[in-house]
């Protein structure tokens, strides 16, 4: 009988890892678990998730003997955390190794956004370039200030990348933290107030959701934008969308969204967005460290070791 | 009688605070000063140049009086210095105030290039991340070796931002530099062969010539990725584009090409090629600073005072 179950859609590679190590049941998300035979549901003591849709208590009373549900991903919101520890069940998640990449990307739509890089490609390959000139003239990023809702793990590589571009960086966090003299926000909206640029780096989940609401976006104005590569909970949608509409957001660049990859298709119809399929990970480098480190939790549970990674 | 002539395509803005400050003669570029009346040549002392063809010894021979050539931008290799001094003209240039956005656009072109945003965005307005899932992975960008040819004020603002994203930094030119521990070669194609990305912040003009030669780029490999913020000269254009249509190179990102803004249309097909407008100074902030040293600069020859940026 079987001991593991992966959960979710996993590239080759990690599925490959999966296999050849654990030999898994394998489904394409929570949903799915309800046919699986149930002779073998209690013999599977752990899980390996990568979502697919939501984990909730219901999904884990099929499988009785579950122990462990190893995340892939440092986001673990599609796994109802009070649901697991009311059964027991612990859950690891494969932060850090992801950080680097997902600040990359934060970095790389603000400066796309802001120096209007996909226009200006287009502007070139359409041949207006050679008709009507140069490209209108976009706006300086370097020496702007920056406000980071979120100062994380990934915040903070976020606000070490842009201090280089000579930026002033402010952040908003539950509590002041030790930094290189940036300057503390209590609350998102004086926050948004003061930057030019803020980027969301909160964790997802019930608690933020709506956390960067209208008020916020107002703040921020219309010459500020907007960088998110958290999760799509994390902004009220609706009214990032009306601002950005009616022109009292300067701009967005986003990585997440809400009913990805369904996304609201208003925002493929707007000049001043940048949007991105949800990669901030995704790159063959860390895509293979995150297997690792979700398969050697997998691993440390089987054995009795201590998890390496644990979130509960 | 006008003393001055404003030579070039300049911005609305730019062409206001040239006609208030000094109400210039103006033409299209330096063939056009061909047709002008005679009886006006000998009046002009100064020309604010801003391209739109090359300003050699016969232009200058127009204008028997000239005494500066102001040139709009940092590069100046559309001016026969030689030439220049062969007259007695003086000639300026506006350095150091769009180094910022330059190596800006560099960071931005290589982060762009290395995730595939432009590929990635187009995954998900086509409907390919619905229908198909999530975009491919591409490759981790920090932590990468980046090489430097031309450590001057744009190559060591590049650098600056670089080794934020915990890049090791080397570097070619002329002579060894101080720097905070990066690496000296003292040769191009040892630099390519040690590094993941190249980025090319030379000057223009004869001297650097495809300077980054077919060679270099076999150097810098498969896997490599080129960015040219610099000129499109720098880099011998041909042996680029057969390296990346052969796949000799990984890929490139580039702001600069020859006969801009025809530029040659394989650059288009290529999918491993990211494109920008030679758009690198372009933004309200940094050609506002650049028409005011310009200016600063005609000023100071007509008031007799010392030059504040010259080149020769």
């Amino acid at each position: 009988m079987k001991s593991t179950i992966a959960i979710g859609s996993y590239s080759e590679s990690d599925g490959a890892g999966l296999a050849a190590e654990f030999d898994p049941v394998t489904v394409s998300g929570p949903a799915a678990m309800a046919g699986l035979d149930p002779q073998q549901r209690p013999a599977i003591r752990v899980a390996a998730f990568k979502g697919g849709g939501l984990f909730g208590g219901e999904e884990m009373d099929l499988l009785p003997e579950l122990g462990l549900i190893a995340n892939y991903g440092v986001g673990y919101d599609a796994i109802d955390i009070d649901a697991a520890n009311a059964r027991g069940v612990k859950v690891t998640n494969t932060p850090d190794v992801l950080n680097d990449d997902v600040a990359d990307l934060a970095v790389a739509l603000l400066l796309c956004l802001g120096r209007e890089m996909m226009h200006a490609a287009e502007w070139a390959k359409s041949g207006k370039w050679k008709r009507h000139g140069e490209y209108p003239l976009n706006r300086k990023v370097s020496g702007g200030r920056a406000g980071i809702v979120g100062l994380g793990r990934i915040g903070r590589e976020i606000a070490n990348r842009l201090a280089a571009f000579k930026m002033d960086i402010h952040y908003y966090s539950r509590r002041q933290k030790e930094t290189p003299g940036w300057t503390y926000h209590d609350n998102p909206i004086t926050l948004a107030e003061r930057v030019d640029y803020l980027i969301i780096a909160l964790v997802g989940g019930r608690e933020t959701e709506n956390f960067v609401s209208g008020e916020v976006l107002e703040a921020l104005g219309p010459k500020g934008l907007l960088v998110n590569i958290s999760r799509g909970t994390t902004v009220e949608e609706e009214a990032l969308l009306d601002a950005l509409e009616n022109g009292k957001l300067g701009g967005a660049a986003l990585d997440v969204f809400l009913n990805e990859p369904a996304i609201d298709p208003r925002f493929y119809k707007l000049e001043n967005v940048v949007v991105q399929p949800h990669q901030g990970s995704g790159t063959v480098e860390t895509r293979r460290a995150m297997g690792e480190l979700q398969r050697a939790n997998m691993h440390a549970f089987l054995a009795g070791d201590d998890l390496i990674t644990p979130v509960n």
